[in-house]
């Protein structure tokens, strides 16, 4: 009963702001962070954070995160602590080229337009119109790029595992994991010593 | 009603080996490891898969170790994954010198002598008369000064806390970390890809 869509004028243009019949196109990079991304890696962190509601556990700032994340003589990418970020754009990145890391480009198709992000503007990178992981994660499961970058770089190392962790009642993330083919380790418990407790342990006489 | 022990002679001597009045005397020194140590390594390892029943997981070998924690051209100690031994010896250990981390000398008094420990053969290193950690860890407790010296390098370099982990069906382990001020995070679960289904994930087109 729903009569056709007629069809388009033969000179028709779709700009890429625009939507087209896929939905909002969008381009993501994935790439090795840098000194100039800790800003935004302490905001992504601190939102984690407010997620897991965890805030009165966190104590970084850009000025520790930049001591820990990149230290004068840092060893090279993959073989100490490493950061990898995924960013999007509505226009495509230009080609860039790594040593260690050979960036990864693929184009997407939202239902909704990035520009609908309210927190756009604080998660622009200095690559242009640019907007980060965690702020459209939750709308189309980006995340899993990045894990999947994480995973495809371990094996093409040679390495024999990737391990992260997940709180016990994020059933959503624990779903989509198990459905990735990780196994959640039960009986594993993490132990940590931190602050003050690190302080009078470090200064005993054993 | 017991007698007094008769006052030892004037001239007497004690060797080292002997028992002394404080027990037996063994020298111990916490050092980097080597790639020398990498059999040791592999062996404290596998035993340590043994006490938690997960031999079935257990598939490093001396050569994958030696590959992951010896790398050619490895970034200096404590700036990527980085091997503290501790070592029992009957003997002093001879003075000796390292840029990244100063060794550590101690000397105990133990209730049984370390050559009663039926694996010492196994454990000799290369510095001579010396035994290591995991051999005579559950006698003493010396688990505790590779802890202890891992907390004190944190602190030293100015690092904000110590993670590790534990199963959680190891209280005496449990109450002995919550005793030096460690907190068990109960909430945090591990997420592992491994084998295949990290081989599989690796290689899809996401």
């Amino acid at each position: 009963m729903a009569a056709a869509a007629p069809p388009p004028p033969a000179d028709s243009h779709i700009p890429l702001s625009e939507p087209t019949p896929c939905g909002h196109e969008l381009f993501t990079r994935i790439r090795l962070a840098t000194v100039e991304d800790v800003p935004h890696i302490h905001k992504l962190t601190h939102q984690l954070a407010v997620f897991e509601s965890l805030t009165h556990l966190f104590q970084a700032t850009p000025a520790t995160l930049a001591a820990t994340l990149f230290p004068p003589n840092a060893p090279p990418p993959f073989t100490s602590v490493t950061v990898l970020l995924l960013e999007l754009s509505t226009l495509p990145f230009p080609p860039s080229e790594n040593p260690h890391f050979t960036p990864w480009h693929k184009s997407l198709h939202l239902d909704l337009p990035i520009d609908d992000d309210p927190e756009k503007e604080a998660f622009r990178s200095n690559a242009g119109d640019v907007n980060e992981d965690v702020t459209v994660g939750g709308r189309k499961g980006l995340g899993k790029l990045l894990l999947w970058a994480v995973a495809e770089q371990a094996a093409k190392m040679g390495y024999g595992r990737v391990d992260w962790v997940v709180l016990d009642w994020n059933v959503n993330a624990i779903t989509f994991y198990e459905g990735m083919g990780a196994k959640i380790l039960p009986e594993l418990r993490f132990c940590r010593l931190t602050g003050e407790a690190l302080e009078a342990y470090a200064h005993v006489n054993p």
